[in-house]
């Protein structure tokens, strides 16, 4: 199939890679992608240029977003929660119409820690806080912009390097979480999924369930911390 | 051990009688010990009168929340969200100071569908929205209230029922999380913990963790929606 893949960050390379390993045609889409092309240092997180995983990955093409997605029958967005509506919403209708689109973002936004009442420190500084929450999810407002488009949340409850290497933790026998209004985008995601090696595919109904899934980000986080690991998130019954 | 449980309600009562077979001392404490057994029909959620459940444990006492707290060592907080800082703060100084108080309540404030800009559906009406939520937690605002006490989030990433009988799901191989600024606190829950049954109790640090512990509430929902019945959840490394 031909995916897209919009953005190219560190979760975004884990899609780009697993999909072009199991033979998926994967287009990458940025913003500028001589800018992408031109940076030769790593980001705040640490992840190493594009240009490295680039050269590494000689066959898959990299684009713009709108190039990406209009060249695509599904559409990833790996866009970051600060920034996904805009972007999304600046592409050409007919990009992304009719198509399904499945974002896992969490809708951070960074802050310094002497600007924060109560910070929660982390090794990096403070816990970022989520915009929006609680009573609204970026994958809504997502779907809001573009009422055309089949939004599924997904992956976001887990880690990418997790979601599309299920297998690391207890031989793959641990839970992803998917939600949407649209019950054929789900399946197509769910179809991804089970290529990735994941078989407890648990949906928890409507796009309002992404609210639940994008503020889980904060206690995985903590999770990951404690631990020091990565870990699966199985849900026993 | 002298454990006093305030609070009458469904999770409540699973603590306290689980503890009582454990063999712990437990005094219940309500606002109104005589209003609380005045009642004869179930609550909002179909819970029975806890008169029913205090004629089936004719050994457990029922007092105030004031007496409750004084007469114990330790303190589980199962009083709602919407109360709980309030009616703490207004305890006598002497019953919660220097003393562990277990809190696992999820802060939340119901809504009336039609007064919800975004509707989540549930069954039972819409989703209720978290006040604290993201940037603080009721169990910092407990902890700043009552700041002799030594707070403890707990419990609350499963159902009270899991919670006290955790040998119900995967034969209790699934996971409990903790938070707090007090390691001798988190040492005293994890003893009830372990005597529970849980052999997996996950640290999640300083108690502003309880910020995310709080917010999963609305992923255990969905998820428990979703499945149509309890579950565990079991942290896979």
């Amino acid at each position: 199939m031909k995916i897209a893949v919009l953005g190219t960050g560190a979760g975004a390379r884990c899609h780009t890679a697993r999909l072009t390993e199991l033979g998926h045609h994967v287009i990458v889409g940025t913003r500028n992608p001589e800018a992408t092309l031109a940076r030769t240092e790593p980001d705040m997180m640490g992840t190493p240029p594009y240009r490295d995983f680039h050269a590494a990955h000689p066959g898959i093409e990299l684009h713009t977003f709108s190039e990406a997605a209009d060249a695509a029958e599904l559409v990833i967005s790996g866009i970051d929660g600060a920034h996904a509506v805009q972007a999304l919403s600046a592409l050409p209708r007919q990009a992304l119409a009719g198509k399904t689109l499945v974002d896992y973002a969490v809708p951070y936004v960074y802050q310094q820690p002497d600007q924060v009442e109560r910070p929660w420190p982390t090794p990096w500084g403070v816990m970022p806080r989520l915009d929006p929450v609680d009573t609204d999810s970026l994958a809504e407002q997502i779907q809001r912009a573009l009422p055309e488009t089949k939004v599924v949340k997904a992956f976001v409850t887990q880690e990418q390097e997790t979601v599309t290497h299920p297998e690391e933790f207890a031989g793959g026998d641990h839970t992803m979480l998917v939600a949407g209004d649209d019950a054929d985008a789900k399946a197509a995601a769910g179809e991804l999924l089970r290529a990735y090696g994941w078989r407890d595919i648990v949906d928890l109904g409507p796009l309002a369930a992404a609210r639940g899934m994008e503020m889980y980000a904060h206690l995985h986080t903590a999770i990951g911390l404690a631990l020091g690991t990565r870990f699966g998130v199985k849900i026993v019954r």
